[in-house]
């Protein structure tokens, strides 16, 4: 999307040496915008290690270029083997990232025991590790188109006044190649010309809210107002929420869904207040295995040291971080919480929209019907 | 309460000079414990007006204790006319605080227009003054006395296990001379030795949460976990919260009560997982005049920049405000939220547990009756 009137996708193969991979250094981020140069697998390694680059869909096209980087960097009579090692290093960098191994495995597939030179195998590389990121991209606009709907119909009976949709977390573009998932239906309506006006939750601990989506929503020119996580349920309340849309870090098959940390108590006041609840994911983000979100979803325990500790901009211009708490007191810090199905309004795929039920997703994704 | 086993109020005498008002400076907490003395009516002015002491029955008391020093300061001719001028000045300092008005006009009454000696004068202003403060304890004490049958019934159930209490905001003995509201029923029940565990919401923005609650608590020894705004909902989910209890702002005759924004969350979501939800406040806070708290209660709208920057102490031990979102992203801040009565389990008083109706609170306050 735009960053003050320019677009920018988060990853992408530098204009003057195409053996450069360029990223928007996402650590930096609200208060710097820096772009970064990734010349070998280790800066790949290091970028997805130190999330400089973070999101399920980014990391993925992160570390399929970093194949690509390993085709460039692998000796001439040890492709295969030199590849395999960089798989392995990619892999490791965030054990838990499904779509980062996928990445890396594609790749490997389409490059290693093929004939061919050494210029048409760096060019396989890149040519797939560039199909891999359009399709992201291409997962996250098709999110948007099927979301606009759902705003249209809003923006209907609010007759020009502005739809306003609250959001948690960060799942805008950042966290993928372009357009994101509960972003990418409000960019597809602002890019329409429908009124919007974003709601964005802080998100405590980690701030992704303040720091990420309010960074990427007023760069592309979408109204906002920041607000603390504790607002929402005011605005429900007194009409102030027309629609509520968030990511989901994994969906079950019924429909239960993992989301960042307090997504689940704006859901349950949403549904209180007729507020529609909307969960937006790429397909790849359904977890069929699984069927009882709340029993069987792992919920990660982080360091409670984000919670204890704040970091931001000084007013003297570096960043620093700042206890809020007594020296001496513990934290508690899950990193995510399950939404059950029956608050959900919908599931906004690259498919369509889902209802939030096994029926209603083996609709849309016929192939996982047991 | 107790400070590291030391027993302190939040405001009293100085016992080597008792013309001189002792305070706990809360601005400077958590990360520093300071005593000020005050010693005359602009001290005190200003340790209102700064926040030195906040909460509706400190800040009374605050303002009881300035009018004894008024009382010390007043010229000999003009005492009547001196202690009047003190009174306005001592109103201004937060003109919203009915406790301070009340407080005031209370010594007032009690002094002007008088015979007496000039230290016959000042003692009465010292007594009433003191009686104030004794009073606001005491009807604290008595909330501790009602409340701890909840968290007693609570703890028969779990056999030994702690009874987790999930807090918002800080309703503690710093917000009052001693006791507090929402935390005088824990303390009753730590100080009977019933194992309680509490979960103290960091309450953002303004984090009274991580630096009051968590510091008085852990001061007096009882067991806690600070932990996001995020995370009640999921602690809800899962049974790791038996009992959920806050202050209150304003109660209206109904049961409606306003709390620190984020607190209807929590009722909301405590009502859909069983979780009982209890709301403690002492007689002054109901406001009888009011019906529908939704409609009825003007919801203060703060500085945005409370949203927008944090203050911590940084790893050198300096305290720092840190910018954590993008500079030119607006935010937007409310004060408060309400809990509609239907939410809200009993309302813990200083004259007992009433249902939270017009009925059942008019059965404690038939003085109130229409």
């Amino acid at each position: 999307m735009n960053v003050n009137g320019r677009h920018f996708r988060t990853i992408w193969l530098k204009e003057s040496d195409p053996r450069v991979v360029q990223i928007i250094n996402q650590q930096a981020l609200p208060h710097k915008f820096e772009i970064i140069d990734l010349s070998t697998v280790e800066d790949i390694r290091r970028a997805i290690k130190d999330m400089y680059v973070r999101g399920a869909g980014l990391i993925g096209a992160a570390a399929a270029y970093g194949m690509y980087l390993a085709a460039c960097e692998a000796g001439k009579g040890t492709f295969d083997r030199d590849l395999l090692a960089a798989a392995g290093i990619l892999k490791n960098t965030r054990p838990t990232a499904s779509n980062l191994a996928w990445a890396v495995d594609a790749i490997l597939a389409a490059l290693t025991g093929r004939e061919g030179t050494r210029a048409q195998k760096e060019e396989a590389a890149r040519r797939e590790a560039a199909s891999i990121a359009d399709a992201d991209a291409e997962f996250c606009r098709n999110i948007g188109h099927h979301g606009l709907a759902v705003i249209e119909a809003l923006a209907e009976k609010k007759k020009g006044e502005a739809v306003n949709i609250l959001t948690h977390c960060n799942a805008g573009w950042l966290a993928f190649v372009d357009y994101g998932t509960a972003l990418s239906p409000i960019y597809a309506a602002f890019d329409k010309g429908i009124p919007v006006h974003v709601w964005v939750d802080e998100t405590r601990p980690r701030n992704q809210g303040a720091s990420l989506t309010a960074w990427e929503l007023a760069g592309h020119g979408v109204p906002l107002d920041l607000i603390p996580d504790n607002a929402g349920g005011h605005l429900m309340q007194r009409g102030m929420v027309d629609l509520v849309i968030t990511g989901a870090d994994r969906v079950t098959r019924r429909g239960d869904a993992a989301n960042k940390i307090g997504t689940y108590l704006k859901a349950v006041t949403a549904e209180e207040n007729g507020v529609p609840f909307y969960i937006a994911l790429p397909s790849s983000t359904f977890d069929f295995t699984m069927k009882d979100g709340v029993r069987e979803i792992p919920i990660e325990e982080r360091d409670p040291e984000e919670v204890r500790y704040i970091s931001g901009k000084t007013r003297s211009g570096t960043i620093a971080s700042v206890l809020i708490c007594p020296e001496a007191v513990p934290a508690r810090n899950w990193g995510f919480d399950v939404t059950p199905a029956r608050y959900i309004t919908g599931l906004i795929t690259d498919r369509g929209i889902a209802e939030p039920s096994e029926a209603g997703i083996m609709k849309l994704y016929p192939e996982a019907s047991l």
